[in-house]
């Protein structure tokens, strides 16, 4: 099941593709899209503290559920 | 001693931040210096195989010394 999380910080395509990575470091098999417009990452397949934990570890701020 | 790296694909300062939370999470005590005009990653602290895994990691491409 997939959750949606704000996360801010993010300005373009290379920073959504750093998220991604990280969230993908901490959970392989994450499935992840990344709404720039909106500031919001959807994550299917990772716990919201892996989540967290990969956001603040590439530089970006982790909001919660969207 | 500084080192710098040729690191592509960072389009903004998002990027640029994310690049170096990557490498302090590799390497807490470096210095690090991104120029996005020229596409150069300077690091002091940090040996190139950290700062190799830490822009890998976050989505970014690693051409080692710039």
């Amino acid at each position: 099941m997939s959750k949606t999380y704000k996360v801010t910080g993010m300005t373009c395509g290379g920073c959504a593709r750093s998220v991604e990575s990280a969230i993908k470091a901490e959970a392989p098999a994450a499935a992840v899209t990344i709404d720039l417009g909106t500031a919001t990452v959807t994550v299917d397949g990772a716990d919201e503290s892996q989540v967290k934990k990969a956001v603040d570890g590439a530089g970006f701020e982790f909001h919660g559920a969207a």
